[in-house]
């Protein structure tokens, strides 16, 4: 059972081990329609998550820091998930891979929440939880491909046992570099300083939103954006790809849009959604921060090509 | 289904994916009982291999060369197995990590087989085999972990479908350094040169062996050597771990008072085989040679201690 808006690969996954996924959404704060928010405000109902439970259910995935909408969930939503793992035995796998990319300081719009690793908050909940770790995104080098999983020995050993099988190890040199990553962050202040340039990277392309009139979820912690796409205005006739087309909704013709006239690159919003819940991502598209000033300023200019498509709110 | 010896982490992905696998074992020559002979004169059944197919069969899996033996299948041995994959309607997974790390002289005792690539045999075996690769093990490099498949495109689907869930990417600075590798290894000749470097060092330690008495099957290819264990004497009432005396087998003595008393590291032969072949292994024993020369000297030095213990041939 996951906890949307999230990436489809988990899915996949489970699909592929003989299981299936069901999905219970988080939602945008009523009376949300057309101003920015922050990815805080958006909310997971907890007795709707409890419902979702059936005899079969065998683990919750969680994503905090959540991908795309950046919202670092709050001790007390964290309490009441752990909460519902040690009451119905389930396995809590909680993704914090962003957990150091909290920005520090709050936005207008929103509540600042430090990020909580959900297994400090009880030993109960600790037996019951996975957190999964990775240093390539902490050390901004997802590509490098390193991470690790932390939980109790009984729920590690079924762990270590696939990952010997279908992994093995990740690249040794890379392993190297963020052993000596970990060693140096603390006496550089590396986490503070990292996430504040990458929250002046976010911010910087929000400024360029801002200007042009289009709205966002304001992100909470690191690199990405959910654009509303409520007043972007497709031009009439205008020919998509087959597959745009096929897929019908609005986010995916405004990523054509985007890309194709403006090269801008966006992936529709509905695609962090389960097939059930797939309205709800159908006016976002999600953008990401995770580009050197220049492709930032470069960005900028392109938006400004997109303003006259956008109608003013 | 597999060709044995083999490394057994295949074993465990067939049963993760819910299938079995039935062993077919390679089989040292007929009258070769204490001598050393050459990874290639070990044979595989062509017709025991055909037998041991059942409607239930969906893939053969082929390693060549082979591990540990380092036999390299002749043209018609692979003709052979990649024929009956097409009569059978069966894919043909041909693992050919160590393709490049062939030896180039003829060892006194083997017949010297360059290596093939079974799928370059005919069209019709092409059809129905996946070439793996590794580039990391090719540049002497193996925990990198880069390699490629390559296969036609209705194998390659699932393939790719599996691959993307299950792993998404390696390493990308390890992609990048076996591209640059790739380019640069045809100008600076350097298959042929590690080939006889790594064949150099592979008869160094082979001599090491010589020295004192031991057996061996000569390896046609890269690093490892299935040592005779025969001839070697434990000292009797010697106290092993308890996990080695409930194997109970030789194999898993040997390797315990190799390691123990001597610091020589290596893997019991009965591991590269299947529960119902297990004793064609345990007189075996797997060392490898993928060390620095002060490691193969100091190798020397501490084989030279175990002389006492061997018995004259």
């Amino acid at each position: 059972m996951g906890t949307q808006t999230q990436s489809n690969r988990y899915e996949y996954q489970i699909k592929l081990a003989g299981g299936t996924i069901r999905y219970v959404p988080l939602r945008s704060p009523e009376g949300e329609s057309t101003g920015c928010v922050s990815g805080n405000d958006w909310n997971i109902d907890i007795e709707e998550l409890e419902q979702a439970i059936t005899p079969q259910t065998k683990m919750i995935y969680l994503n905090n820091p959540h991908n795309p909408l950046r919202k670092v969930f709050t001790r007390s939503e964290l309490t009441a998930i752990g909460n519902l793992c040690v009451a119905h035995g389930l396995v809590l796998l909680s993704d914090e891979v962003y957990e150091r990319i909290v920005f520090p300081s709050e936005s207008p719009t929103s509540r600042n929440v430090p990020h909580t690793r959900v297994a400090s908050l009880s030993p109960e909940i600790a037996a019951h939880t996975l957190t999964a770790i990775s240093l390539a995104k902490l050390f901004n080098a997802t590509g490098w491909r390193v991470g690790f999983i932390v939980g109790p020995e009984e729920l590690m050993r079924p762990v270590i046992g696939t990952h010997l099988v279908l992994a093995y190890s990740s690249s040794g040199p890379a392993q190297d570099a963020c052993v000596v990553g970990l060693r140096e962050a603390e006496r550089i202040d590396w986490w503070s300083t990292n996430a504040r340039d990458v929250g002046a990277r976010v911010g910087k392309l929000c400024h360029t939103l801002d200007k042009i009139g289009l709205t966002y979820v304001a992100p909470p912690s690191a690199w990405f954006i959910f654009i509303r796409i409520h007043n972007i205005m497709l031009p009439e006739g205008y020919k998509y790809f087959p597959l745009v087309v096929s897929h019908g909704s609005q986010d995916w013709k405004v990523c054509y849009f985007l890309v194709h006239e403006f090269g801008i690159s966006c992936i529709p919003g509905s695609c962090f959604y389960g097939p059930e819940n797939k309205a709800l991502g159908e006016q976002y598209l999600r953008l990401g921060a995770c580009k050197s000033d220049d492709g930032l300023d470069l960005a900028a200019r392109r938006f400004e090509r997109v303003r006259p498509y956008i109608r003013d709110i």
